[in-house]
């Protein structure tokens, strides 16, 4: 596996394995790697163990853009010594970690890419500018890599719909993934922000899952109310966790649309502050 | 010369001509061709007449996310029929003529390509939303071109600095050329709006131009003081035509930064208005 923190070398190393007439697979991270990062490097590698035709590009960047100014950007954990052998075991061929001044070298970055309508939901109501920062980081990997394939998790759903909704309207050449997402053996979504937790918090933090489980058992036994499973969800992480929730929603899987009674694709998504960590996480129900 | 209205038959034949080794210029217009437009055409053919090492895309759209309420989308002129016979004549080797639905298949596009700082001066002041449609447009028909090269007119000098401003913090890869402004033999800028103009209109039209080399003149002779260079400028166009001057301004050509004291590469732009008519104009000028 290679590593480079420059994108002429990184798009040199690209543009060889297109002449050998690879895919080019892209997996935007921001790091500290965990098994829901991995689990799409291992993906993509699995139809290709010997390197032969799918040449994987994971990259590792801290996005300032997309952290608000009270956030957690200088506590992000980092650890990239870690992160380039796991990245090496799980078939990457090579990993991208620039520094702020390669993304942005300008003291500002004039240029940005916004989606609207998807953004003033869910996490993008308290998180003002979060997924402009997404967006506009995103479509600057996009043009340095020129990606066949592109791989987001799951777990962060509105980033996925944005992104796609950001490729049909800009005619991005890419075709993207959404990675299950992975989770601890007691439930809890993987996430880089889990290292924040204390103890008592980690131990509570898989009720999130729980919950969202109940809430589509609620609806496979026949409910139709949204308003009633919402209610469900919030009063087992009120009663069971020390949780403050953010939101509890439903809607529509495909464009984040409200949803007045329960029909089609739904998607249940969550956020939830333990202290000063912010968890969230989603499923999709088939109504 | 090939035309199509469809950006999966443009991608077809342009990936034909990429497995051919073949450069990819674009050539983005609204269409109702001037030799300002078939320049960059002929410019691009010139190194190759045998059409064997570029191929040059020339797209004809009238865009109306770049259009305000209150402008002449509805009316700007279109005439596909001596478009292409001039297209042809002038080399390119396929005429991308998207209709409406094509470029922007959802009742909205949700997706927005901004550039601040350099929006809010010059045309973008009168003309609120009207570079971001730009940019959105561009950054649109790139990722569906991928060219290698894009020609962009000097004569909409500002325009041209935004997108070198996006290109440049999204990583476009593409390299951009500004083309020197066509003019007729009195003077006036060639653009699609000037079949606009009333005769007596058209006859003091020139004097903008005039002007501009004054001013340019001026500055020649020693003078330093931007503003009266532009008050110079201003009374010309004033005492001799019946135009209605929208902007006079002496800015950076790099970054269309405050000039102070003249010095530098700088460009002086202006916006008159002739009735219902609005027409632009800009030098470049080495102090």
């Amino acid at each position: 596996m290679k590593i480079t923190e420059y994108i002429t070398a990184l798009r040199e190393n690209i543009g060889k394995a297109r002449e050998q007439g690879k895919t080019v697979v892209l997996i935007p991270t921001m790091g500290y790697l965990h098994y829901g990062h991995l689990s799409m490097a291992e993906a993509a590698r699995k139809q290709d163990e010997d390197h032969e035709e799918i040449y994987i590009v994971m990259s590792i960047f801290v996005n300032p853009l997309q952290f608000g100014p009270q956030e957690d950007f200088d506590k992000y954990p980092r650890n990239l010594g870690r992160d380039s052998s796991l990245a090496q075991e799980a078939g990457v061929d090579i990993l991208f970690v620039p520094a702020i001044e390669e993304m942005y070298p300008e003291r500002e970055n004039l240029t940005q890419v916004s989606v609207s309508g998807l953004t003033n939901i869910l996490c993008g109501l308290q998180r003002p500018g979060h997924f402009q920062g997404v967006t506009t980081v995103v479509a600057k990997l996009f043009n340095i890599v020129l990606p066949d394939v592109a791989y987001f998790g799951q777990k962060d759903y509105q980033q996925f719909v944005v992104i796609k909704q950001m490729v049909k309207d800009l005619n991005i050449p890419v075709k993207l993934i959404a990675a299950p997402t992975v989770r601890e053996a007691d439930g809890l979504a993987m996430s880089s922000r889990n290292s924040y937790l204390e103890a008592k918090e980690r131990k509570q933090a898989p009720i999130l899952y729980h919950s969202l489980l109940e809430g589509a058992s609620l609806i496979a036994s026949g409910e139709k109310r949204p308003e009633v499973v919402r209610e469900k969800i919030r009063q087992k992480i009120n009663k069971e966790t020390s949780g403050k929730i953010e939101y509890v929603e439903i809607l529509k899987a495909d464009n984040l649309g409200p949803v007045d009674t329960l029909q089609g694709q739904v998607v249940i998504a969550l956020a939830v502050h333990f202290g000063p960590t912010r968890l969230i996480d989603n499923i999709l129900v088939e109504v």
